[in-house]
C-alpha cells in the first residue's frame, strides 16, 4: 500500500462441526477473501484424524480456490482448549499437510524447537507456506522483543512472521506499527502484525501501509477480538490506496 | 476515538473570486463538514478590504450554520503569494475578526511574536477560536521539534495546535503519529496533525486514533496533497469508530 502493497484479507473459520465448517466456509467464501483460516482447535472430533480430513476437504471444497491456512492455535497463545498432546498435533499437522486440502499451515514460533522444525520439514515436502507466529493476549511486549519475535520467525525458516498483541494503550499500538514496519523492511519474509481488541482496531484497517501484509478480518465469526467485518476491512482498504496513490 | 474522540472533519475553500467562493461554500456546506477552512490568501481581491468582507459573508450565508475558520497560509509554509505586507494581512485579520462572520482564525507560530500576540489578542476579543499552525512542506521535523511546535503552539496562546509536515518514508509518518500521541495526552489544547501526499494519508484517515482532533477533507477541492474526499474520510472514521467501540 505503501509502496504499493495492499494488505490481503484472511477470513478465519471457528466451526466446531463437520456440517457447520462447511457452511461457514461457504459463506465466508461468498465474501471473497484472499485467504481462509481454518482454525481448527475449535472442531470438537479433532482426535479423530479421520473426521478432520473429511472436514478439510468438505472446507476445501466450499472455499472454491481460495487458498486455505490450517492453524492449530495452541492454549496459551490464546487457542481453544483441545483434547491432543503435542506429539497428536504434529501427528495431525502431517496427515493434514499430505492431504492436498490446504495451502499454507501456522504453528507457533514459542513450540519446542524440533516441533517447529518438524512442522517446517513437513510443510517444506508439501509444497505449503509455513506461518510462524506469536500472541500475546495480556500485553504488548516491550519493541526489543517484537523485533526480535519477528526475525525469530525468519531464522526458523518461516515464509510469513506473524505477531498479535494486545494493547494497553496507544503507543503499544504505535510500538508494534513502528515494529511492523521495521521488519517488513528489514527482513526478506512478509511480515503480518495485529494489536488485538478495540483500541489496537487501528492496525487491522492500516497495519498495510505499516508494512504487515495481511489482515483478519470477519467473514461469518471472529477468532479474535477487535476483528472487523470484511466489507468494512476491505471498503476502507480501497480508501487508503485511492489516497495513497494520489 | 480511541477514549471515544472522533476527529472533527473540516474543508477548505480556495476560490478566487467572490462568486466561485460562493459557489464553492455551497457545495462544500451540503457535504457537510463540522468546519469549513476558508484559504483567504487563494483570494484574487484580497488587498481590497471591502471585497473580503463581502466575500466573507457570502461565505457565512453559504455554509449556513457550519463554523468557519478563517486562514491566510503563509507562502513559506505553503500559501499562495499574496500582494500583502504582514501589517496589511494583521489589519485584514483584525476587521475580519471583527466583523462577525468567522468562527476561528489560523496564524502560523513561526510568524513575529508581537503579530502572533496581536492576532491572540483580536482572537480573543472577538471570542474567536485561534489555531497557530506549524506547516514543511519539505520534510518531517526530527520528533523533539515536533513536540517542541505542539507545545509552542500552546505557549504562545493557541486554542488549538496544528502541525502539517510531508513525509519522506512511512517512518516519518510514524513519527508524527507518535508526536500527535504524546502531544495530545501532555497538553490541555486540542492537537491536529496531518502527514501530507499519499505517503501520509493515513494520516487523515486514522489520525484521529493517535490524538489529532481535526481532518482536512476535500469538499470541492483540495487545499494541499493528500486530502481525501469527505465521504470516504467520514466512511473511513466510521468503520474505525465501530471497531473501536466493539
Amino acid at each position: 500500500m505503501a509502496g504499493g502493497r495492499v494488505p490481503a484479507i484472511c477470513a478465519p473459520l471457528v466451526g466446531r462441526t463437520r456440517a457447520a465448517l462447511a457452511a461457514e466456509a461457504a459463506a465466508v467464501a461468498a465474501r471473497q477473501p484472499d485467504l481462509i483460516e481454518w482454525r481448527v482447535d475449535f472442531f470438537e472430533p479433532l482426535a479423530d484424524t479421520g473426521e478432520v480430513l473429511a472436514a478439510a476437504a468438505a472446507v476445501k471444497q466450499a472455499a472454491a480456490g481460495i487458498p486455505i491456512l490450517f492453524t492449530r492455535r495452541a492454549q496459551r497463545e490464546g487457542g481453544q482448549p483441545i483434547p491432543l498432546s503435542e506429539s497428536r498435533v504434529l501427528d495431525l499437522y502431517a496427515a493434514v499437510a499430505a492431504s492436498g486440502t490446504v495451502d499454507a499451515m501456522d504453528f507457533e514460533m514459542e513450540n519446542a524447537p524440533a516441533d517447529v522444525a518438524r512442522v517446517r520439514e513437513l510443510t517444506r515436502a508439501h509444497g505449503l507456506a509455513l506461518v510462524l507466529s506469536f500472541h500475546d493476549f495480556q500485553r504488548t511486549p516491550p519493541t526489543p522483543d517484537l523485533q526480535q519475535r519477528f526475525a525469530q520467525a525468519q531464522r526458523l525458516g518461516a515464509d510469513v512472521a506473524k505477531l498479535a498483541v494486545m494493547p494497553q494503550s496507544m503507543e503499544d499500538v504505535h510500538r508494534l506499527l513502528g515494529a511492523t514496519l521495521a521488519a517488513s523492511q528489514s527482513l526478506t519474509i512478509p511480515v503480518v502484525s495485529m494489536a488485538m481488541g478495540g483500541l489496537g482496531a487501528v492496525s487491522r484497517l492500516c497495519g498495510g501501509v505499516f508494512g504487515s501484509a495481511l489482515t483478519f478480518a470477519v467473514g461469518a465469526a471472529a477468532s479474535a477480538p477487535g476483528q472487523v467485518p470484511i466489507d468494512e476491512v476491505r471498503a476502507t482498504l480501497a480508501v487508503l490506496q485511492r489516497a495513497t496513490g494520489a
